[in-house]
């Protein structure tokens, strides 16, 4: 019969690196090496709301959680360390499918982390439910020695930056719900892009190491959503222009289907993880550089501004649009 | 309506030191004052299988997370610091039964932790579920500068003290699971001890800071199974004499009423969070100076052995006991 403790052994065997942690797995406490870590941030999945098992596999699920986490950790300017894991499984335990699990969070932190940090694990708890599974990872990173790049220090003037397309996440959850009324063959970059976000972690480190956003975060609840706690925290406002939005074949393709709304999806879909930043505009030269290096895609969505012209996002047409939801937020529909 | 938004900000301003945490709830991660906290652990509670909403008040469940938490970082010889809270939240959220939670929390913290230390907020997340509510708790702690205690560390002819009678929290589960077959109002002690644990915070601390113990583990799975944990790592066997434990006359009065057995709650029972630690034989009057200068309940149950001689308990009567269960794992009797 496999115990609790037996799975505490598996997560401990597929991450043996002890980088960062002096005692791991197997007594009361982690303890970390003094001085090593000093970024937190945990993320909790739920069954049936973050995930579903017939539309992602195991694998994708670890993944994902991973990938949630090391999205905040580079939107700090920070690299990842240590991990903690909390299961909550319906018993008796899947063990092929924690297996997976672990396997996913292992792929995404090999795949997503440079060679500069190493993800190991630290600890957790594995418990039973009789409800749906959750998975809840508390992640622990170091912040560039420039310091970590906050929410707050956009200033008006500063050049608003997303690098990557938005709305993939959620347009690949529209492939999924729309059941039989689409193919899903014809859409395998936003299925992808749902099941495998793939976050700006080597940018956000390289980005927190020459200090250059004046402010940062990633975008996980929706780009709007996301901008709008920016410029809450910086107390500053902005004006967005949505026709810099990439729209993706496959997203035109969605709505021509009547699957919904391309920019929509751009402008408040959650899940794709890029990093939103503001960028001073004597370091925007800077920024192009470094993606031109790096092969990262720069959209220049626009500018902060002061804090009384509040967030005003301009349509296709370049008339201001009407925001009926500007993302995803727990019980706000309920 | 309430939002996860709105809730976090009720997280914030129940926990409003920022003690130890430069950048806290608001932010991508936390930003921790540099070097300041070394020790991790994360504990997680789930409904219907470590509460029911109708055996413990909101209040009680904070608490209990609190307790489970503070315990591993004493057992650590450590101090506590910042935690960081992961709700998985049936919706509509009980915003009541939220606020009852962390009102536990901190009730928790404000009894149990001593000055030297303050346990504050540092992040989290807050989710929905379509099952049961699962409580996520992860806290950082400081261990002492003589270093942490680990569970390895027992030799041969160390003492094995608890810090405290066990089973209570166990019988008090039997009193509230026997329903109408005994009356409640006679075990106060025991129903308290499974609401309201109170684990050896302060000791933990303390003994850390003199080094005194040469291994520690807190019971939380039952005394004989987390001795077994500590055994394991240390490599060695031990001789429990079981008729040192003590028996509340509550306990003795449940087993009169065929609830159960004193000796298997003494020996078995989880969740009282207990230190229980290994002390070379000429540390011993340290301890009983601590003991009696901090009214500590120190029981001395009996003797670290040599590995080849396992784990011998002894029952009552002086002759071995044969243990059907060592304590709780989860999972094991699926």
């Amino acid at each position: 019969m496999t115990t609790e403790f037996d799975l505490i052994d598996r997560i401990a065997g597929l991450f043996s690196s002890p980088e960062g942690v002096a005692v791991g797995i197997g007594d009361d406490c982690a303890v970390l090496d003094p001085g090593r870590f000093d970024l937190v941030t945990m993320d909790t999945l739920v069954e049936g709301v973050h995930f579903r098992r017939d539309w992602s596999t195991a694998e994708d699920v670890g993944w994902k959680a991973m990938a949630a986490n090391l999205s905040d950790i580079a939107a700090m300017g920070g690299g990842p360390g240590a991990f903690f894991l909390s299961l909550a499984l319906p018993g008796p335990p899947d063990v092929a499918w924690v297996d997976g699990l672990l396997k996913g969070m292992r792929e995404a932190a090999e795949s997503l982390v440079p060679e500069s940090f190493e993800v190991s694990a630290g600890g957790g708890d594995i418990t039973e439910t009789s409800g749906p599974l959750v998975v809840t990872l508390t992640l622990l990173g170091e912040a560039s020695p420039a310091g970590p790049v906050l929410r707050r220090g956009a200033v008006p003037g500063d050049r608003i930056v997303v690098l990557g397309a938005t709305g993939h996440a959620e347009a690949g959850l529209a492939v999924l719900s729309a059941g039989d009324a689409v193919n899903r063959g014809e859409f395998s970059a936003m299925l992808e892009a749902y099941r495998r976000p793939r976050p700006n972690v080597r940018a956000g480190g390289l980005l927190g190491l020459y200090g250059l956003p004046s402010s940062m975060i990633d975008v996980s609840d929706g780009l709007i959503q996301d901008l709008g706690h920016l410029l809450k925290a910086s107390q500053v406002g902005a004006r967005v222009e949505s026709f810099h939005l990439p729209i993706h074949p496959e997203m035109a393709r969605l709505e021509e289907l009547n699957q919904g709304s391309a920019l929509s999806w751009a402008l408040t879909g959650g899940e794709d993880y890029r990093l939103l930043l503001t960028v001073p505009p004597a370091r925007m030269p800077k920024l192009w550089d470094m993606a031109h290096q790096y092969s990262w895609e720069v959209i220049d969505l626009g500018e902060v501004r002061s804090p009384d012209e509040g967030l005003q996002v301009f349509g296709l047409d370049g008339e201001p649009l009407e925001m009926e939801s500007q993302g995803y937020t727990h019980f706000e529909a309920s």
